[in-house]
């Protein structure tokens, strides 16, 4: 009988409990959470706190009674452990409930911790109307300071997928929103051009954002009730205020609660004084079997690093889906099986107001620091036929190795059908698959889903006309260092320059260029752009034919407009 | 300098004049079709019927005059071709405007003609309420009889993709609506029990569904309106009236229009008139090139036969998807290039209503007419995070071989999310991944789009049990037909009792199962089910860990039961 302790009852650890009961009827299972919950939906809670989610109850996926009475485990909350002995492989617990201290054997030991936010050294953070969002408790204690101190402004530092998420919120429950960024965009995994389109959209909504800001303190200034002093129960008294800001730019901003949200970290603290190995990255290391240093412990989820899919590094990836299936893993291995995690993507989503914004494998920041050679393309079309009511812009940018084709990464932003294909993204890059055998890809097509040509066919057809020489790229990024011997041609037709256009083009429409191509001149090099880059290709291929030199802008006037916005 | 010249001007052909043109701009380009439109959105056309698209002009994506401009390509509609000369290598041309010939050389000549509609032999089918759909022209006389023949009651013959559309569309105008199919289920392309999804929807939708019938005979009984008479002008008076059908089960319908979708056949008559070779199920035969018997012609879309990317024997897909993809590939042959049609894995959705039906690869009674060994998984489970707003059942049917993981096949049906689960099986199963590795697909996560543990993640859960032994499946087929040696236990909760059950089964919710086990004999196999199959496999592995024969229904009652609708 294998006694298996399993330290976390979220994500990783309740998969754990689950699969390993499904593998072992008489193994003994206990699992550990110092908290008061297991196996909640901690990626709903910003959407509880938005009103998307009524019922604070449908956060609770489990309860310690229900994992007992479907899987026969020992559900243990408000139980902390304190250290791993690991040369008696036992550890040592606190009952949170009466501070009592016991020991606990154990024969395979699982740690799935998870990671905590980072809170930075800001002078004045520690304060009521500071929250940081991890957990159902974190979450009441949000809620309470907005029922409580009639927030009208609310400060969110730190754009990714929880501060993103926040400010949505925040904006639902018509509260007026900062959003600071100390970096020059927002959602790091995609790169700062398709952010763009992020930011735009957040600006459309009434939300103060403000990039490249850090912030440098944090003043409490409390109010207090009268009608509650009367009362005599200042202890049970929610401290009100607000919250004076000072900003890296010097600028100050009053808010009535702040949460803070730049990132998170592996939980070591026990792995490390355990003497486990800690990763370069700061996770906890794990072999693909998602052992550790000691092969009678295993650890899963935001705690660990683990490989990258990609570069076959270690990474740190805090996401769910990895996490849920290193611990189904987790508990085949320490059951005697011998399964294997095959590496992380990194695949990710988030909903920002009506935009998805998602991404897989690398971005192009990443494979810049690692000196990998890439090139990239975008492309901007409809999420399913365009004459079919609904339809949106998928902007959709993939990375990609020209000579072998093998697929660095992808992301995408829109309205409709990101999340589709970025998961065909994804598969295709697990699989393998270059970007020349994308263009054979068979997706669905009718009117209200796709086109007979979907998004990733285009990308795809671009690709491959570029690996092929049949294409020669210019990039947004590269539109504001043209030299004397290029010359700016915009091929749209003359009604699609209202929505701005590049500085000190031409404009021939390109269904007129084939007769006005006598304009041009030989010894300069054409430098083409349209809206999307798809006419581009068209008048790129036209004089190129005719024995002019030219590049065509890929992804077209929308991808240098959004890069900056 | 290369002359090309294309029959037929819609997907394949318009892909290919543009392809072709991109890649040489001295080549001679002339594209013919016998209709007034060229590169018209005939995916489109039930949903102008139906007002979904609400102006005809948003269907013709393309004219003469703009594939003139941007493509200089030389398109002649109203321009039927009468006979390929091969030994010329010229073919004989009918102008329609004014009934002249000509003739016209080429280099390469592409075959782009389409399939027709399917006409039966049914007495009386030649009235002028009776339509087929597949063009602007068929449209148009629909929806003149629909406005001029006063439509209480329509009548669709065939349950594949048009006829289903028109259902729709029809429904969708008020229009009281009856379905025949002759075959027991509507859109084969999926297996009858996911089927019966569609059957449930169009039900509930106030359909009258006929399955199981055939058109017999059809009796026009024209009516003359006094006021065209009275004006005059009978010559310009649409003929009205009423059809009477009669059914192959003897009963009889009177109806105002009538539809007949029974499919499509290629259209191969100037093909095998000009002695190119003809293929088994009655495509014009084409290589891997997409090039005919004759070198110098090559074919591509609906009119073909291709090569099935699962079995790599000959198959007909008419779809719009492999047509653009074979007339672009198509044009770069017939320039130089050299490239390869990779074989076609029949990827379709059809939106029905609320619902949406997928599939991609061989169904089930494909691979049981071709002896294939296989094994199946079904799973239903939330489009996203069941605790985030809008989340809809996804039901899965994947087919696979149970000894190597090869993917043969997926089929999906629900409201939500159906497109992009059959995208990542086409991906995958285009890759060439097996059931196996999609435990380890990483897709995109957040509660609004999907879930930790999505649905492809749970089906390869699934198989993998069942190939790796953790498993044993009882199908929805076998239900029906248990022995005295067999016990079926119900693992539900008694809530879920009232949605119905399978006859003669006992009662044990899961969660009282492990007090409860005694009540079971152990010399009979115990037949588990749920109401999707989760719960059943969790109880499963607790009567088999304890040393009882079990096995469990795989998709639980809800496979079951719509089986039948």
């Amino acid at each position: 009988m294998t006694k298996i302790v399993i330290i976390g009852g979220v994500a990783g650890g309740a998969s754990a409990a689950a699969r390993a009961r499904r593998l072992s009827e008489d193994a003994e299972i206990i699992m550990l959470e110092r908290g008061p919950f297991v196996s909640f939906a901690n990626c709903g809670l910003p959407y509880h706190i938005g009103g998307d989610i009524k019922e604070r109850g449908h956060l609770l996926l489990q309860t310690p009674e229900s994992f007992l009475a479907r899987f026969n485990v020992d559900v243990r909350v408000m139980n902390e452990v304190l250290r791993i002995n690991r040369a008696e492989k036992t550890i040592t617990v606190r009952n949170l409930l009466d501070q009592s201290e016991y020991i606990e054997s154990y024969d395979c030991l699982l740690l799935s911790p998870g990671a905590g936010p980072v809170v930075p050294p800001i002078p004045g953070l520690d304060n009521p109307l500071t929250h940081s969002l991890r957990n159902i408790p974190d979450m009441d204690k949000i809620i309470q300071t907005i029922n409580t101190n009639h927030v009208d402004h609310a400060t969110v530092v730190g754009g990714g997928f929880i501060g993103l998420e926040m400010m949505e919120a925040f904006h639902q429950l018509g509260i007026q929103t900062t959003l600071l960024e100390m970096a020059d965009q927002v959602m790091t995994p995609v790169d700062r051009e398709m952010a763009g389109f992020v930011h735009a959209e957040i600006k459309a909504k009434g939300i103060d954002l403000r990039l490249s800001t850090a912030l440098q303190s944090v003043e409490f200034k409390p109010t207090t009730s009268l009608a509650s002093m009367d009362s005599g129960q200042i202890e049970h008294q929610h401290v009100n205020g607000e919250l004076d800001l000072t900003l890296s730019n010097g600028d100050t901003l009053t808010t009535d609660i702040l949460i803070m949200a730049i990132g998170v970290r592996p939980e070591t603290k026990l792995a490390s004084e355990a003497g486990l190995q800690i990763g370069e990255l700061g996770g906890i290391y794990t072999n693909e079997y998602m052992q550790t240093s000691d092969p009678s412990i295993y650890a899963v989820g935001d705690a660990i690093e683990e490989k990258d899919f990609v570069t076959g590094k270690p990474t740190l990836v805090p996401l769910a889906g990895p996490a849920n299936r290193q611990g189904r893993m987790a508990a085949d291995n320490m059951l005697g099986r011998s399964e294997t995690y095959q590496g992380t993507q990194g695949t990710a989503i988030c909903k920002i107001f009506d935009l998805a914004v998602a991404s897989t494998g690398k971005n192009e920041k990443q494979l810049k620091r690692d000196g990998t050679e890439y090139e990239k393309v975008y492309v901007h079309t409809a999420s399913h036929a365009s004459y079919y009511p609904g339809a949106e812009v998928v902007s959709f940018k993939m990375l990609f190795d020209p000579k072998s084709g093998k697929i660095f990464g992808a992301q995408a932003v829109g309205k409709d059908g990101i999340d589709k294909r970025i998961d065909v993204m994804a598969v295709a890059q697990r699989a393998g698959m270059t970007v020349d055998q994308l263009q054979h890809l068979e997706l669905t097509y009718a009117p209200p889903y796709g086109s007979a040509k979907d998004v990733i066919n285009q990308a795809a057809f671009v690709a491959s006309n570029l690996m092929k020489g049949d294409a020669v790229a210019i990039h947004f990024d590269e539109i504001d260092h043209l030299t004397d011997d290029q010359l700016l041609l915009d091929i749209r037709n003359p009604s699609e320059l209202q929505c701005g256009s590049l500085p000190g083009g031409i404009n021939i429409p390109v269904d007129q260029l084939r007769q006005r191509m006598h304009e041009l001149p030989k010894d300069k090099e054409i430098i083409i752009y349209c809206q999307v880059g798809l006419r581009g290709n068209v008048a790129y291929r036209q004089l190129v034919n005719n024995g002019f030199k030219a590049r065509n802008l890929i992804g077209g006037y929308r991808t240098y407009q959004f890069a900056t916005a």
